[in-house]
């Protein structure tokens, strides 16, 4: 009778636990790359794109492309990133159709990471954090991007709340465009470079989750080079960080390359598409093809524990 | 005959140089100025001021709250900064209450600095820009603050389009909270900090303009101690940028404490000011008592040229 007892109150102690981590971000993108592998598919809905694809550049046309990226990526793919910039072109209409696209991605099981680069201070950040994290946000996804240049310490509203909601965080640490090197690669006075100073933020923010932690980095997947001179494939490898890596196809980046580039911490990486795979629209079946055979791709090329 | 007809043309050409003038945001800046005193005064809809101004917490709330500072606003000062985190935690709603209330300013000839912080590169950059920059966009201010995390070249596209539209651009420089140094005081390769980096590009930027260049910086109100430490002054007196200074009253910075802290750059200053004149309200004179005698009390303690 006691020992039925202990074994009950481990039973509900384990499906607590259970449920617990299966609520966290982190858990969550385990799980859906484990089944579809690390790709990202972005939504980009760039003017270029919207007249290839024959729509309208207005909300409506913006509106008619989100949809058939839901049903082209839904269940194809671990994660899916809307760029906030091509929504919010459009104004109040525009971001009542990234609402939607992010609904229905919700409700398709399939995770989304929502590129709006946020940053800024105190119930400043936090009011941008509740426009997106939790489940009370209008315009919710799983996980978004913010901009440490205020100070990786000024984000702390967001991963609170990230934490607290069980959604995700991806923090802006090493990006490919040429410029980036003014501010990522500048030095502190303890010697180490902002970008690494981010990595170790992040990484001491992961200390104890499992594979993935619920607080990402952004590292470009064409920045191999600065990853190699900086010396920070062994800190990427220990930071538990989902690396957020745009760049695949249309930057010039292969799945193969982005395995060499990240070395030890290749397991980590998603991998970004958005054009390579965008420019099979309009066409459903052949953008689900491209969705398809891309997320083949990267999980063949990067190894997965 | 010759001598009527030179004067026609440097009459001509006169006009359009002055129309051209009008239409740049430094020049537009200026003006206001010299008629309102720098102060800025920033619309931040708190959670906190909703429900102490008895207004409900969505975007209804949000309208009323926005429309009593646009009343109180119009016609007394020289720019007024709209917090979009505040607007855009309501979603599609309370950005549609953003969009109407820089239309309301714009119709009052007030002049608007949306503070956004948006940073990205390429394309996404350009959408943002579009987003809120020239007279086609929907959510149109007349300046916006942007993010130099991906370097201060990644703006390149929003600098382009506020100059070719009239509009303006501040460039997030040095922040008074006490994390921002992690970034902002590292140092590149040339010895230079990221703050004087980009301090010395917008400078380029706005050589041969007027008393102010179309392109800003932010630099916190209370950040006295470290423009003295870093050196940077004079090179903040010489960057022709209008400096957007954060944290007038609720933060602790006094109008007598800018004037001094910034020195030679005290001409520059655009003190912001938001909760402690929100604080005044929700009744209207009481609001607009406030606004001008904050202005008021602005313009006596900074030297104007």
């Amino acid at each position: 009778m006691c020992s039925t007892s202990s074994a009950s109150r481990t039973i509900t102690r384990r499906w607590t636990v259970a449920q617990a981590d299966s609520q966290r971000f982190g858990a969550r993108l385990e799980e859906a790359v484990d089944q579809f592998g690390p790709l990202c598919a972005g939504i980009d809905p760039h003017e270029a794109l919207l007249d290839a694809w024959g729509l309208s550049v207005d909300a409506e046309g913006l509106g008619e492309f989100a949809d058939r990226c839901v049903e082209a990526y839904a269940g194809r793919v671990a994660l899916v990133k809307p760029q906030a910039a091509f929504f919010e072109r459009f104004g109040a209409a525009g971001v009542a159709v990234l609402e939607r696209t992010l609904d229905a991605l919700r409700e398709a099981d399939t995770l989304t990471l929502l590129d709006v680069k946020r940053g800024d201070i105190g119930s400043t950040m936090a009011a941008y954090a509740s426009a997106h994290l939790g489940p009370q946000a209008p315009t919710h996804a799983d996980a978004i991007t913010v901009s440490p240049f205020l100070g990786f310490g000024s984000l702390d509203p967001a991963l609170d709340l990230a934490e607290a909601s069980g959604d995700g965080v991806f923090v802006l640490a090493l990006t490919s465009n040429p410029e980036g090197g003014q501010v990522q690669h500048a030095r502190g006075d303890d010697g180490r470079t902002v970008a690494e100073s981010i990595i170790a933020a992040v990484t001491e923010r992961n200390a104890g989750e499992g594979r993935f932690g619920d607080t990402g980095l952004v590292v470009g997947a064409t920045t191999g080079k600065d990853i190699a001179d900086l010396g920070l494939a062994e800190a990427l490898a220990a930071s538990r960080a989902p690396l957020l890596a745009p760049g695949l196809g249309a930057q010039g980046a292969t799945a193969d390359g982005i395995a060499r580039a990240f070395g030890p911490a290749a397991g980590l990486v998603l991998p970004t598409s958005s054009r390579a795979i965008l420019a099979a629209g309009p066409d459903l079946s052949a953008l689900r093809d491209a969705v398809t055979r891309t997320a083949g791709e990267v999980a063949a090329a990067l190894p997965q524990p």
